[in-house]
């Protein structure tokens, strides 16, 4: 059983409750989160129900959720949830194309692949200023400076910001200039970041984990949700198997799948899933055609001289191709492709 | 290398290449087709290059392809194929959709399975009357009594039968009555029966093994085209991984791969890869955007009384939803639904 | 519900079992096999119960399991199988080496391979006249006269014969030939073939799916046990997965889990699974001490010029250790080494 | 090409070496670790080869090496290391047994296990402090508490402690009370935390990520021994496959392959890698087999109640087993098995 209280909820309130489940013979596990408090109650459930914990001032929510996670599900929250990137939304019945470099290079490098991406139909920029290599003598991105590199981008292009964090001491750096936090694949179960990007104040989008199953990756979900936020974004980025002739193996049916059992938006990266370039048109028609609510895409202006997965990144006849399948794939699927912001939204 | 010989060629013109190679120092494997017959040489390609093959009477073709698959590769044949199967086509600009009951168990349930199809937009029929089953003392399907069933619903409804052979003993009787034999996925690397049905005369569909690579399917694929027979039509019905919340994971990048390596059409099997009903119409849509060339999908009259696979038939309710996927994406792609033929073409 | 009936048993006796099970509700599915028929029982148990059917005559047991595999479960049948191959012992208390060349390609190269195997501790000769190759270029075999090379290496070294079959059509010709039918990896849903084999009148080496659940292969098992045949050795022999430093993953854990689920014996194949000579004697030691019936091991007497899986067979200097180490770790594990049977027997 | 200085080195050494690669029109990476400096060299191998580094003051060795992986690789480095745990060694001859509960629950549960560990031939005391598990609602472990239960049962048995570290933030403190640090499977690719791990002055043991091949498992020792640490031990716990029999699957192969590539000491957890208690004395007989360096056990006086993984915990009766297998089977590798420290060692 969990608690939601109310953002307005007073540390008297919450001690209220602590106290209630103890005399019931129960454990109170509080989170604080940034803008929300929960409380996980292990214990006698059917004892809790006499307490009427929902009538408890303070308290916004109590739910019974048998599912392995309870914030994320979708049993508890049969809507679906849109997700605000600094007024940009994932989610609803909007499909939100994001595009940018694999990795921050120069301001001109990046300025330029902005440009592309915003030409490619895309909302939202991403961008890695810190970057999870598997060799400790590759390129392991710009840090802070490629994070003021983005900034100034989102300046003149009016893109909002989607970067990587990857070490919980540096989540807060990051979140200051980052509109959205990404968590990569590869800390699919590093808790402690998951922890620490919970409560950063910025809506989080989480990479499917390359071995995860459905189930552990709601759970990763769950950690973010259960430091109090829930602006997170799953995004399906293929999975480990025996087939080498793509870098990943996209799991479409993921999409569907976890729209079925979570209120969060999912989203489908093409690059990192196929690792090709002539396989993410036809895997991005894919994605929004199966129902996601977005996608996320490599662009380069120079993918032959690109520090970080040159080979996947879309180009400049790729461009056109792209924003025309997603607005006519949108519009077909009966939803609204997500408009760019305009620069001088950038310097509000 | 590979000869590929005339349909009009003689066994003196088989003899003379044979007879060439063997001068050249090296060795000829001759393999005779239903309609043509192919010499595979083993030894020093230079050498052979100097018998100038090409200009040998009866020769139609000498491929050199550094492919481990040859015939099907699309390195020596950059055009993509189609297939005829009885007058119905699948690849080219058409998208097909093949629809019907997994098993065949009835008349009625059969003829009511195929006018579900025929509502759908399925241009074909498919039904099993030999069903491979994982455990001994599941139904195993009706035998001959099953595809009378299947001939007799194709007269009424007009709809060619795709079915599935099992046995290299029984490809003769299956070819007897089906317009398509289908070999399934369990029967991947059954080299016997792959080489049975390419001397049956009738176009074959090829699933993927679900733990086959891309290369391994299509050296199956070529073990039917060396015995003769090019009409192949590739299906992906999903692999074997980790992941537990679907049936098997449909690797939706194995289209455009698939098809960028080979010439043969490739289609999708959203039924068996998720496993579930509410995954086919997401999955039947992302593998028409993907650029499939058609989608095969389980239907039934009453699924919960279905003797194999009820839980992924499509049942009332998803048939027109079907049709409409399947015509709207066709457009947006820019491809042709392939109508289904009229009753009376049965009777020819 | 599972019938077995006595050798002795006549027509009539099953006659009346299935009139029996007709009267009850049921339906009863007869499978004759060489030296014993099964009957299947489908429909409401517990009103067969009420036939007292192990008291009928002609009926040997009568199984009720709830295991998916019935004849092969150790659930009815605690104690642990033996299997006599022409008088050599695989299962209860023994270890037992086989060894061979994976393809007979000339006697001289068949009877070295056989001197080497018994040099190497092995009681069994195994090599394939038979060869499922991926490619159709590939070197698919001998036929019959690798049969007859391996009749004649038998005739001089007393080693009784393991063959790979492949096709149901050439199970009989093999069976004349062979002491022990071998089914491979791509055969492991091979279900025509299975059943064959279970008529055959000899014993069965099942190897493993490549990609087999070990539930799916006790299966596999269940289909030749139906047939009457209950003479099954199960070969662990590699799984495919993402590492590829390997050929396959070896599932060690897979012996001790099938010789708790089964009563059929279970060995190993460290050749085909580790891919490299130098994983062989590190991946024997591990089958012999984690309590495998034995072993199956790749040996070549030029390995550099062998047709079939050169770089795993094991060479001059690693016979003796393979002696060595059989022999002490089989002392250490509290079981016997099975002798090789001499010349003469080979004669009877 | 790496260059290691020697632990003397100075300051102006390095800055030496890294004028000398720019002016050679290199880029010079220096990463200070707690006992050595190792700097990367990136740019024109040939160029640098020029400049004589080996000759230059403070300069230990030059590697150049092919494999990704450098510090690691048994390239460079042909014998095989030993790592000391407070003077109790992993590696070389030796085969060493470490044992303990998956979780420290309590004091009493601690010692109990411990003395259960010793039993069982035990020489270092596993067991966790800060666990991650997959749901955010399972037991985390006790934290620093559980250190100083860890603390004072070495006290009181003489053995060393291994316990895992989950958070970069933590690596000080569990250095502090630890006698080797754990990186756990879910933590193969935090590199943050490999770093900081590498910097802590205490010896690692790296376990497998689930996913990651044998190349990526090395490419994460490289992050620690990057940082000046080369007191790795490498654990096989077992990969994550379709098959569900067993809770990961033990690759035992990836032993003598991961020996053959790095000269670090590799042990096996049977445990984790089968998840049942009926499968860890089988797979710790296949693992000394194999020739791995040690083993891994969970033990708890009460698996039952445990809080963490009790299903796959020895319990009384198995520890005595344990003690003999790893006794004779040592023996029979030709190895020893490290002896248990005296309780007065643990004072020092």
């Amino acid at each position: 059983m969990v608690i939601v209280m109310a953002p307005t909820a007073t540390p008297d309130n919450i001690d209220t409750i602590v106290d209630l489940v103890a005399t019931a013979g129960g454990e109170a596990y509080v989170t604080r989160g940034v803008s929300r408090t929960i409380i996980g109650l292990v214990g006698d459930v059917q004892q809790f129900e006499t307490l009427d914990l929902r009538a408890m001032p303070g308290v916004s929510d109590v739910l019974r959720i048998s599912a392995p996670y309870k914030l994320v599900s979708r049993e508890n929250h049969p809507s679906r949830s849109m997700v605000s990137v600094r007024g940009v939304p994932i989610g609803g019945d909007n499909v939100t194309v994001i595009a940018g470099p694999c990795a921050v290079e120069t301001p001109e490098q990046t300025l330029a692949a902005a440009q592309m991406a915003r030409a490619a139909g895309a909302a939202l920029l991403r961008g890695g200023a810190y970057k999870p290599r598997t060799s400790p003598y590759a390129f392991q991105g710009l840090g802070e400076s490629g994070l003021k590199i983005l900034a100034d981008v989102r300046e003149e292009t009016g893109l909002p910001i989607v970067t990587e964090v990857v070490d919980p001491a540096d989540v807060e750096l990051v979140a200051g200039y980052a509109d959205m936090l990404q968590i990569g694949t590869r800390n699919a179960q590093n808790f402690a970041l998951l922890q620490a990007a919970g409560e950063a104040g910025r809506p989080v989008m989480l990479k499917r984990g390359m071995n995860a199953t459905i189930e552990e990756w709601l759970m990763a979900a769950e950690y973010i949700a259960q430091r109090g936020n829930l602006d997170i974004v799953l995004c399906e980025r293929g999975i480990r198997t025996f087939e080498k002739a793509t870098r990943n193996t996209l799991d479409i049916s993921a999409v569907p799948v976890a729209q079925n059992l979570s209120h969060l938006p999912v989203i489908v990266d093409p690059s990192h899933s196929g690792g090709k370039r002539d396989l993410v048109l036809p895997l991005s028609r894919a994605a929004i055609a199966v129902g996601a609510d977005g996608i996320i895409v490599d662009v380069h202006p120079a993918p032959e001289t690109a520090l970080c997965d040159g080979p996947q990144a879309l180009v400049g006849e790729d461009i056109e191709a792209l924003a025309d399948l997603a607005a006519s794939l949108t519009a077909l699927m009966g939803r609204t492709l997500t408009p760019a912001p305009e620069p001088v939204a950038a310097g509000v």
